[in-house]
């Protein structure tokens, strides 16, 4: 049985998100799906962490195992000609046994995605999020730097997040400002569940000087959810890449 | 009554092009539609040329008749709460009556989009052309500068053009890479009937080395459209900006 690394481009604004649900279609189950075309098997992939419905990825990573004798490189290829043209495999490699998509990842990187503009965007509608009024870049922009190291994030998760602990480290978090766009980049070794856009949501009352930017430290202090922002909309967000030791990555 | 210009951003995707068709959703009826549901009348409104089926634009710009007591400026706003969100009006202004969004145009830029990629791209599906191959990049960049000043570019528009003079000046043509995307930006006097795509196709065909980069000066003396490249799909295609006189533009 081979180890097959999947990596992965979506849009999820057709999707459910990435976890196979009951009633609704995910992008885990389509994959599986196309999968099962290719192999006549009913394969389970493991994805490094669930995106919810409306939010895209340009390097989502799973994996799977499989006995098939389609060449490890060949299944992105094979892959796509199953797949809706929403979901593309960018690439497939056999890795080691030992590789785990979820556990083995040792950090991931988040985009967020706004446009400024009094009516929007029609070309890129499912992947900015519209903001009318203007918003205080310098003020966002000190405040993103409050989220960079190690704290409990309670307040920025939403309620029913299963995991034990709260505690995360933020390597980075970036504002870039490009015109009518505003892009929120946040790397980190995990995240709990809607925290990215609870992040983002937080900034854009910072933004709009409803929170003050040295309000962000007492927030987190505080691990009280009802003092944070909203949960910005899912079209916004885009996992860009998830990182593993290249140890664990390459076959042995 | 009023003369309101319009400046225009869509995604052409689910759409028969710009122009009103009897039997296809068309941009223009969608607009005229909205027009119609918030004004009571039916105002025909007047593009600076047609787009394609799938072409995008940022900027296309009509302009209609009205003697509504909506306020210009306004326009953009009301018209925005009837459209479709692949439609969005971007501004209105009040212009002279002498301003025609077509006639009074002196010139256009269109930018063309690729993307090199084996597996294409899930996000940017509909606004990119998906080429698998490799492309001699440098071999474009010299060819398309063949296509600046004024030509008779009788090999680049597809037969059946009602245009009597094919004489066009482009007045610049670059060719923009950024890994793994390719942008052809062109901006001209006037653009025949698939000038663009055509020009893109053709310069596909130099980056393929099936077409030396010289060879574009011959392909234009002989105005054959034989000679040139494929037409290259509407997709990759965005109208940029439609330029006109200040003076025409400005009420007066």
């Amino acid at each position: 049985m081979r180890n097959i690394k999947l990596t992965i481009e979506y849009d999820g604004t057709c999707y459910s998100g990435w976890q196979r649900q009951v009633d609704n279609v995910s992008i885990q189950q389509t994959i599986e799906e196309g999968l099962q075309k290719l192999t006549g098997q009913q394969i389970p992939i493991i994805g490094s962490g669930r995106t919810d419905s409306g939010v895209h990825a340009r390097g989502q990573v799973a994996n799977f195992f499989t006995d098939s004798s389609i060449p490890s490189e060949r299944f992105s290829y094979a892959l796509n000609t199953t797949l809706p043209p929403d979901i593309r495999i960018l690439d497939s490699e056999e890795v080691s046994p030992r590789f785990h998509a979820q556990f083995s990842a040792v950090a991931k990187k988040y985009r967020y995605s706004i446009i400024l503009h009094p009516h929007g965007t029609a070309i890129g509608r499912n992947y900015y999020y519209n903001i009318r009024d203007r918003l205080d870049i310098d003020f966002m922009g000190q405040a993103i730097k409050s989220f960079e190291g190690t704290h409990d994030f309670s307040a920025f998760r939403s309620i029913g997040s299963p995991t034990k602990t709260a505690v995360r480290t933020i390597y980075q978090a970036d504002i870039i400002w490009e015109q009518p766009y505003l892009y929120f980049d946040i790397s980190g070794n995990g995240f709990l569940y809607n925290m990215v856009r609870i992040i983002v949501g937080t900034l854009i009352e910072v933004g709009r000087k409803r929170i003050p930017p040295h309000g962000i430290q007492d927030i987190i202090w505080s691990k009280n959810r009802k003092l944070a922002g909203p949960t910005a909309p899912g079209q916004g967000l885009c996992l860009e890449k998830v990182y593993y030791e290249e140890t664990e990555q390459s076959f042995t």
